[in-house]
């Protein structure tokens, strides 16, 4: 991989300099405090995201992945030839097949320590397909996107940021394209030019970790045409700039937490977060924009994008992993593990989570090499993957709830536990097995609520179905990269066909 | 069917007089004031359940039970032969195979009405089958218990109360039998028998509406032996009888509606309710009682409940005409029903929808009559059909999350609309189709979020899954209905073996 | 249901008078003896398909429907209101709903008694869809088909014939219409018409039963516009008239019974056909023509034959119920049929036949009554059932050779058994537990075999496909049917939605 | 790898003499002439089965093992370190991950060329699974196991011979251990030992492609006990040794090819191959023995073969590219290719096929070393592939059958084809899309009934269940392998259970 050192005379220094690098997780989550975003939940503009009880766990759940790099640097640790020094994997551009590899592992440990989504993926792999569509486009338009990306990206390695990508534009009416709607901006775009940089207008739905992030890199979401080309834009900004506004989604079983108590929650310290961004003339400095007008490259952004985080949906055999040891758990505390139907439903939700591991692995290892020296994962493998996951988490949810029984929806609450009528009356009812502790059992059935019909279910399950694409997308590459020609040529021959 | 008069000398009369007869279903949920009964949520007791805007979706969804009686008779209507009068259906014993056929009707649409559990349908079956059961044991044990339970079933008639049946309990270690719990109340039983009637202590868990209901009828749950004695007994008791006490169970996404507006809660109209019941020494007068120490007959009576029961799960199919109304029209407001795989999807949704209700409805045509006159559903394919709800729902919800997109999970809140920073941002950016309005959009997404991970998922999944049986309890009973024997000899005579 | 009786000036009495009444299922295969139909198989005419050893067991098959009218008349036989006699229930017009219900008892009856197709349905079905279809015409278009209809039904009903119904077409470029084909032929037409009746040109694909027939009833396979006029044509034929030729279809291992011997043909006895019918200028006289250019009700014939068809594939559970039974055999002899899991695959296999069984009772207990008296099963719950029947028996097979082990398709032929260096060897070494005779074992493997991948895999699997239509033209059906726009109602109603 | 030369006081050294070294799939079909073996095949013995035309195609699809090494040495050819010299794949032992892998490769495009079980499959993964455990045994128990078996394995490297591995004993009753049977052959044992070597008795079943082998290397099927240790021997013969009898195994459609012609077979020109094989005091000199007695070690030694060989059915997504193909051509022939359900099956069918393949590329990228140096692939991802390829053939054989129609099994024979009379009308009724011959149509159904309900579906459907163990030994293994106290660490951590 050619590495270039960022430019001295870039613009944006000052800037840089406001971010000290992050050593912790601890260091992460103070370097969130106090950039006063413009940030809405359940209509009320939230002062301080990270004192927010709602919002908090999402920003635990991330600051794991700065966790993971101190305790298991062996995955979680790379060797960044942009800077010559050891980086989060979460910021490295992967230079062979094993660091794709490793980086799922990653993924799967921290959907293991978390039972969430920790929401740095996505920016990962913008990172990742960014350097090989701006190398592809100085090639060949003779532009010079790939210095600058190379600059931005040693900043944010040297200080260890978090970066998240932001594809999804609302997109209004689907039967047309961006420069066809009625209103312009249902999909972002330049609003203006001057010598110092570019303005953009729009917004970006369902945007994961957005808030909890230091950088957000904007990139188009859809193949563009040459009418299309002020939406063919690429840049990064930090989450704080002026004109964005940040409206925080619901999520099922949001504001449990706000009841106190952490049992109710299910998984009171970890959660996922999605948020709607609103870009307001945003100004982003050319030294920070990494496409501008080049609308051919998008369809190939797009699709080395989705290359690298379909197979990202390996996190979520992670939180199969969760899932498997609690249903296990709760068949334990009811006495019945030994069950011949209970051990073979571990079994098959076992299963389905390995058939996923084992998908998103075979893209990690069967990778390639781009021209710009980044490798990616099999595109055939990766759409695998993630059809997979769109699948068998349904599933697997569906037997944890077998395991699990009805009282997971229908238990008294925590705070009945600690009223001195009922708490006495709850503890001596929801005995299980000899030696268990009722709350042991109403924890385990909270956590399996958390995450078949609660709070992390979304993770779990909407966005294993939509994100990085809905089933069908995942179907329409399939088709493409079928190789059916060949096939049939097989056929014809073993037929008899000439 | 053999009908006899209430005795006149029933010592409970003067406490029937105290329930006014409830013509409407406004009469309904006046009815359910001022009972001072013991219920607790979330650690506080409630005052006036009617009144809770978390409880008194479920109240509404109840209401209709007698609002379809007025609107639709022709199929929430019967002729009771006990009062020779027309009597609501969900107070009928079935008199003929037509009367299940029109119940599964009923049922259907009070699922198409409400998108929710309309809680009246356990005590409905407890009625058919104490019918039979009652009669089989005065036939057989000299005992009156049959025209104790016609008289009661006539003043619950002649006044149209609800009557809700319990069922289930706590069960401690499920590999012990009542009397060898280490805690003798993990299963309902009698502490004291005088001469107006017997005390009972215990717990019932997952109580379907009732906090709902006037009357509880509170049975076995589990074949019983000698040794079980004491906790082989049927009873009827008031919903406000003294000693009982309420724990209001969660609901994912339960206090949602507390924040306010309509929007979020998906739907705010309507939900189902579980709560735990505990009994501490109430009492029941000999009048009431209908089954004590009848060990024998705990099997049969289980058995035929949930011939009835598990048939009675048609209603999910009026959750799925639902379900997949608001897939289609997700669809069409995002500009895409005419897709050939959002089609499909609909197709597939609507095909495992009517699965489940020919198992059902097949079940009821083909009832068989019991000694007692009452009729009973086809109990393989009553456990068919329950065996398809415990898989369909979890794959019809799966394909309506496919549809909806994954804003389901990500939309901002009722009160981001409200707000004048962000409600304009929320509707222009979240525009589907020309002409169609934002907030209509988002309605219809909340309610499949409702239905699917939140409040009403509650009801249409988990308790699909796990009411009236868990899948192996049905597996258990297909495998004794299987006639396997049978089937061997067809196998061996095509065969050829002797 | 209104009857008239036989024109006394049929000119096609006198072929009538050649048709001996049938009593029995000996007379039935004597019946069909010496017809000198042209059949060809293999490559060569068949002289006597009754002696072919191919051949026969699909003779066997549907000899069975007339042995059940005799064995057992409640549900096999019913009162014919044409003749006012007892006839077949094959050859009768469904006069209400309890008629369909019966069918479907007497088709799996049948199914469980030859473990294969008794190709009787598709003529009854024709018979039941064009008494309708009939009386509509004349009602509309003042013709007297109908009469013509009963006429020709009190014959056969009379005789006790077999009549069979010839629907499919070759069809040729499926993107045209028939009269757009580059070969007139590809779909079946009138060439000339004279003063005594039509003659008719083209062929019909997947015959079942026909050269096991008496009678051939000729319909269209598509809705047909003015310019297909000659298409629009239906009428009875004999099945041994001249013009007629039959090509036999192979079927998997339909030679196997060449080979000597009962065990490898793993139902000796009974198996299904299906035969390629080429019309070349067959005549019609007019008392047997039904339709001839009436397009318009083309459509209403192919939905409602499809309404009844579909029902009829309830049949499926017949051979389930001996899969089923045969794969516990094989446990048995085995040794493990008391293993869960095998219980438990037991279960499934049960629970998925019951489920189309239930379907299509269900589909009968709903039928209506058409203008002409006859009554239709529900044309929704004919398509469940048919699409139910399009996936479950494809996993009761795969099921059944999971317990059947993988000797099923090793094992030793019987002629191995037989010769007397090997027969030793191989009645030593497949010996399973103690008791049982290794013969006894691979009989029973070998009728798995039979219907998972031999010969009546052809009628339990792939017909079962495509039979009645093809899984897609279900889908078709069952999104027509399926009240999208009421659903969407409920959804937003319950949205709040205006 | 330590690697020592083959002792050259080996009394077999003359035995290896007579086998000539092959170098085309020629010389190979060649060499299984004139060996006199005891081979019965319908009752008769078989004198040369290289030219019975039932057995041919099966030596023929064997023979495309020597041809690959001819055109693809990339993946069919590996360097020897026994040998110092190039060997075909199949003689390999795996010594590093990237050898599993191609041996993935290979074994997929061996599926793509043959559609069928080319067989070789098993020999290559015993002698991966004997290299490590006799490595372990000599190791732990002073044998010398593991230098007889690296000169055996040289000697088949020089000459490259095909080596079949014997495994699945007959095992009687099913729930007793070896000695416990009430006849001792039940499973293979020594009989007898001299000074020059062991006699064996009993039968291995299911032998793939024995009878186109040069050697058998027979071992043990179960965990033994000590008073099984005469079960526990495992040694090499070759194919044509005296004592040896082997029954050749019924396959569906099998005789078809007698019938003459080459379309109705589907696949002429390749099959699969099973028997049956009697062992009878068959002489095994202590050269080739490399297990007498060490029962502990049949545990490892099984075990270890599952990992190599449930890897190994990878490739059937090599018959799933042929199925594929078959399918997509069969839709072109009928002119609906385009049919958006259509592309949606093939899609199916695809993503289906790929989860195979990337679960089995998986567990060889995982591999670990053994301490003999040889590489094995990972246990639970290997489990994951067999378990998957028990499901995923079925699912995609229905699909191929619903694209094809239902001709596939009711189309006229190759012979009617040729027929005079007949030929002409086959040709003009079966026509498809205008420029679609007939014939070649046929052929294309042909090939999928072949795979799907034919001969070759025996390969790609049944042994996809049961080779390398049922679907049961895998999720037996699953379990064992799944960490569930891991996981439930996991889950007691987020639930907050301490």
């Amino acid at each position: 991989m050619n590495v270039t050192l960022a430019d001295p005379a870039d613009a944006t220094l000052t800037l840089w300099d406001s971010f000290t690098p992050i050593k912790s997780p601890e260091d992460y989550i103070e370097s969130l405090r106090g950039r006063h975003m413009t940030v809405y939940f359940l209509g009320e503009r939230i002062e301080e995201p990270v004192d927010h009880p709602v919002i908090r766990p999402s920003i635990n759940a991330l600051a794991e992945t700065y966790r993971l790099a101190i305790e298991r640097p062996e995955i979680a640790v790379a060797q960044s030839p942009v800077t010559g020094e050891p980086v989060n994997r979460f910021l490295h551009i992967p230079g062979d097949a094993q660091d794709l590899v490793l980086k799922a592992e990653m993924q799967r440990e921290l959907g293991r320590r978390t039972g969430t989504c920790f929401q740095r993926c996505v920016g990962m792999d913008a990172l990742g397909s960014l350097h090989s569509v701006t190398y592809d486009m100085d090639q060949e338009c003779s532009t010079d996107y790939h210095q600058r990306f190379l600059a931005f990206l040693g900043q944010v390695q040297k200080r260890n940021l978090v970066v998240a990508g932001a594809m999804t534009d609302p997109k209004g009416d689907r039967s047309k394209a961006p420069h066809e709607q009625s209103d312009p901006d249902l999909f972002l775009h330049v609003t203006q030019r001057t010598d110092e940089g570019i303005y953009v207008t729009g917004a970006k739905m369902h945007q994961t970790g957005c808030v909890n992030s230091h950088w957000i890199i904007f990139m188009p979401t859809v193949r563009l045409s040459e009418n299309d080309k002020d939406y063919a834009v690429v840049g990064a900004i930090p989450a704080h700039a002026p004109g964005l506004t940040y409206i925080y989604g619901r999520q099922s079983c949001d504001t449990r937490i706000l009841d106190g108590g952490n049992i109710d929650a299910g998984n009171a310290q970890f959660s996922g977060q999605e948020a709607m961004m609103i870009f307001d003339n945003v100004f982003v400095p050319y030294a920070h924009v990494f496409m501008d007008g080049e609308h051919a490259y998008a369809a190939s952004l797009v699709e080395r994008f989705t290359s690298y985080h379909r197979a990202s949906y390996v996190c979520k055999t992670g939180l199969g992993d969760v899932l498997v040891g609690a249903a296990a758990t709760a068949a334990d505390y009811n006495g019945v593990e030994g069950a011949s139907h209970i051990r073979d439903k571990l079994v098959e939700m076992t299963y389905l989570n390995e058939t996923i591991y084992a998908s998103a692995k075979a893209s990690a290892y069967q990778a390639s090499e781009l021209p710009s020296g980044a490798w990616i994962s099999d595109a055939m493998l990766a759409n695998i993957c993630k059809h997979n996951v769109t699948r068998f988490p349904y599933e697997i949810a569906r037997l944890a709830q077998d395991i699990a029984g009805g009282l997971l929806v229908t238990m008294p609450s925590e705070k009945d536990l600690e009223n001195e009528e009922t708490g006495g009356l709850v503890r001596k009812f929801l005995m299980g097995r000899d030696g268990i502790d009722s709350v042991d059992r109403m924890k385990i059935l909270r956590l399996i609520e958390n995450m078949t019909i609660g709070r992390n279910a979304v993770g779990y399950l909407t966005e294993s179905l939509h994100g990085a694409g809905s089933p069908q997308a995942q179907r329409i590459l399939i088709s493409r990269l079928s190789k059916l020609e060949d096939k049939k040529t097989l056929a014809k021959r073993l037929a008899g066909v000439d």
